[in-house]
Parts: C-alpha cells; structure tokens; sequence
C-alpha cells in the first residue's frame, strides 16, 4: 500500500489488473501546431475516448467494484454534475447494481442522456454542491442501505484514476510536467499519486478557471476554500475540493495555474480544430494554462490531460 | 503495374513504401452502438486525423511527388472546395514548390484558412465546377509553366488514396464491405483499386447525398451526369464524376446508395457523439448509407471511410 499523511492507497498496478480488462486504452496525441506554440513537446491523453467519454469510468467502476465486493449494496449513489454520474451508471450496469444520480438541472443534456441510457435513476436539483449534497441526503434517509459513492472525495475513487498513468508508463512516456484539469480534485489526486510512484522527479500542474479557482486558493491559504459565485464554461470543474483530494494535492501537487474564460474557449477551439477531437470546456484548461504561462513550460515533456468530451453538439 | 481498361497504375505496395514516412497511419474507431444499430461490425477508418485532416493528404502528395520529380514546376496548381486545396499546399510545401488554388467563395473558412497557413495563394470564383475550371484555365493561361494537378480526375492522385487501404491490409483488417462517399470519384477509384488488389471479394460501395447524386445517376445511365442544382451540406461531395474516375467506378464499385440532407446531419451528429471525433458532412454519408440500408449490410465487416474532419467550429 502507498500511504500519503493518514491515508492508505492499492498500488497503481494492482488497480490496473483489475481494471484493464474495461477500459480503454486511451491513445496520447500530438500536433505539430501544440509544440511550435508552446516551444515544448506536448502529448496530450485523450480520455474523451474512455468508456462513456470520460476519465471518470476509470475512478466509478474501481469504486464499484470494491464497494461491491465488501458491502453488497442492491443500490449505489452519487451526485453529479454530468460526467461521474454517466460513468458511476455504466459501471453498476456492468456490476449489476442500481444507480442513482442527483444531477443539478444545469448540467447538459448529453451528459444526463448518457446517465438514463445506462438505466441509472436520475433526480434533478438546483445548481451548487449545497443543492447537490442535501437532495442525496435527503435519499439516503429513505435508502439507508444504499452506498454512496462520492465523485471525487473517495479514495477507490482516487486509486481507479492511477491507471491513467499506469498506461502512460506502460507506453513507455515520462514527462517532466503533467498538466490536470482540477474540479473537485479526484483526477488530480490520483495522477499525483501515480506519478510520484512511477515518476518521482515529474511534476504534477493543475489547471483551473480563474472564475472557479477554489484549488488555487486552497492551497495559497492552507484550508479548503468555498467560493459563494462560480459561473465558468468549464462546467466540470465548478465542485470544491473535498478533505482527501484537498491532502493528497498539498503534498503531492507542485502548483495550479488559474486560466479565464476567454482563453478557455479558445483553448478548446483550438484542441477541436487541429486535433479533430471533441474537447469540453473543461479539459481544455489544460492548454490554456501551457500557453498562459509559456516560460515554465518551455522545452518541457509536457503531458495534457483531455478528460473528457462530452458536450451538447 | 495494375491496368483497368486503359489506364495502368502503380502496384499499391509500392506507393505505400514512398508516402508512408509522410503519413499519418490513421487509426480505426469502433462503438457498440454504431455495431449495434446497424447489427454488423463496423469500423471507422478515420482520415480526419490524416495529416491537413483530410484523406485529401495522400493523393495530393504522391501527384505533387511524381510531378516535381519529372516536370520540375516552379508552381503547381489546382481548384478545389477546400480539403484538396489544403493537402495539395502542404504537399507543396513539403516538396519545395509553389502552390495555386481556385477556392469557391463559399467553402468553409477553416479550408480557406489552412491553404493559405501552408503558404498557398489563393484565389476565390463563384461555386460550381464551371467557375472553378474557367478561373483555372485563366491562371494558366498566363502561367503556362505551372503544372495542374486535378482535384480526383489524376492517376496520380488515385494511387495515393490506395494507400488507405494498404494501411488495414497491413493491420490485418479484410472487410466484407467499404462503405466510401463519392464526390468526384478519387476517394473510390484509389480503394477500389486497392481492394480488388488485396481484397479481390470485398464489396466498395459509394454513398452520396440524395441531392449530389451525380455518381448514382451516372452508374446508371452509363456516361457521365452533370446536375445543374446541387445544393448539399456535404460540401466536398459536390462535384461531379471524372472520365477517369467513372472509368474505374463502372469497373469496380458494386453500387451506391444515397441518403437525404436530414440523415447526413443526424448520422453527423451520432459519429461525433459516438466516437468523439470531429467529422465533416461529407463524412458523415457512409454511416447514414449504412443504417438507411440495413439488411444489406446486416452481419457483415464493414470499413467506413470518415474522409475529413474539417468543419468551421
């Protein structure tokens, strides 16, 4: 086990052999334009093209799997902003469990299409982790035998997104820089943990709206901050961090650039256009932070994480 | 050398071995639910990720290859709707020479834009074949040491597209079907005549929109159909048929089907939802062909052509 302050982790190999057999290889892509513009080698690992159109599947179905092993639940919960919601219904669709998802009515369409389509039950609710939070509460009073899984905040979940970076070391690529998306922290909790197992001397970036820049203040303050207006494109990347993801960052994560609006956008255009891939707002973070902040990354091996691509077309 | 009626052309194998150091081998896609609705085993052969992000790419470099390497043309010239213009300017640019092209005013801008981005000169004329040519004929008229390479109706051309197809030879894949759009017949004369080479049983079917269905109407009638109305959102598929490339179509393509403006958009829509890949209109024919014609294709190894991705975003 890998322990980081109080917590105890499975080895990242030990998490990929028990999950490869479902996930998909994600291929790493490269464009000539990423590397002239940032003067730096770019790769980017497209989880767009992981099962249901996100890294999430990799956390959901590791999380379900051992939480259905020890307990035995006839239903699992969660809430969700789209994403973890649509990869937590596919994963119990192949465990054979129930699902059910609280959704903020927000969240886009496709995403809470993906949900049903995997027979998970959905529950909508305002926007906000407030709204989020109370109207799961509020289930698991009725449905006590229930488990729920958090989204981000659990550390299978964590252990299930090692295997991002157990398949970048399997393909043979060390990067100096691995640049995150950073929402409510699962992703970069996990990729942090990979790395500094499999590659001690790389660091780990992450990347947030300037608009949702609860991390970068997290860490700037010593405590978990929670921001009273977030309103960002990047909808995936609006939750706080939670007390473990906020632990494993301060420890393992070297620092997190913020990004506006604008450049967000233009970042995703960008990641469109020339890699012909769909990008949401909330991958494209990732770029955003390399070419705002040029210098530091300068004749680097830089690996972007695409964490998704599920967006309304 | 591989002769159909008159024409000969250069063993498949062979042009691989001079364009494969410049290619992008692409990769193949698959989804359940493409296999699943259409109950047959469907893979995407996805030239969107082809370097200028069309297939375009392959036929333009080997002309541009055989033409500098026997003429030695201070210019090379073209007309085009956009993929062809861009592939033929950076194959230019790759073999050192300059490069002209007639655009319709209407083609998409991110087309006009990457044929001026690998350093082409543009010129606009109104849509519609006849302008094209005549502003064509304009240009070499005045420049009667520039050498012009057909969009599709070149052997040159033709051979380079076979490599599509030497590319699933070598990755082992024999369908029992290839699904191809049809503009102006180039795409389906170089896998036609790659398929006949290593497939010999392997069915090229062509799909082209209800309302540029020139091809169909041609194979039907035995000579070459001019429509005076096109109006389609699968721009690269407005043009009509070639002699040359008819020539191979009535020889080797066992038939096509063609489907309406609403299928095109919704089969677009699927390909990009499904496979998380950006897909032209144009592209986006083969699949709507497939599912519009079901027991046709039922229970069979189909290899869709997803010719380009390029798409104003």
């Amino acid at each position: 086990m890998i322990r980081i302050g109080q917590h105890t982790f499975e080895f990242p190999e030990r998490v990929y052999s028990e999950l490869a057999p479902y996930l998909v290889h994600t291929p790493c892509m490269k464009g000539q334009y990423f590397d002239r513009t940032a003067s730096a080698d770019i790769l980017f690992k497209c989880e767009n093209f992981q099962k249901t159109g996100s890294f999430k599947f990799r956390g959901a179905l590791y999380a379900v799997k051992q939480y259905v092993r020890r307990k035995k639940p006839s239903v699992v919960c969660t809430h969700s902003s789209g994403n973890f919601g649509g990869a937590l219904a596919r994963a119990c669709f192949l465990e054979g469990v129930r699902c059910f998802v609280v959704v903020p009515e927000n969240a886009p369409e496709v995403k809470k299409k993906a949900m049903s389509g995997y027979g998970a039950e959905l529950q909508l609710c305002k926007p906000g982790t407030v709204h989020r939070e109370k109207a799961l509460m509020d289930y698991l009073k009725n449905q006590p035998e229930a488990v729920f899984i958090h989204p981000f905040n659990d550390p299978h979940v964590v252990e299930g997104h090692t295997t991002l970076i157990t398949e970048c070391f399997r393909d043979g690529y060390q990067p100096d820089c691995i640049v995150v998306p950073v929402g409510g922290g699962g992703l970069i909790s996990g990729i942090s943990l990979a790395a500094s197992y499999y590659f001690p001397s790389t660091k780990v970036i992450g990347a947030e709206p300037e608009n949702a820049s609860d991390a970068f203040l997290s860490l700037q303050k010593g405590e978990i901050i929670h921001l009273n207006e977030v309103n960002t494109v990047a909808d995936g990347l609006k939750t706080p961090l939670g007390p473990l993801t906020f632990d494993i960052i301060r420890q393992k994560v070297h620092r997190i650039f913020t990004v506006d609006e604008d450049e967000i956008l233009l970042a995703q255009k960008e990641i469109m256009h020339r890699l012909k891939i769909l990008c949401e707002p909330s991958s494209a973070v990732v770029w955003a932070a390399v070419k705002k902040n040029k210098h530091f990354f300068e004749n680097k091996k830089i690996l972007l994480l695409i964490s998704g691509g599920n967006m309304d077309i």
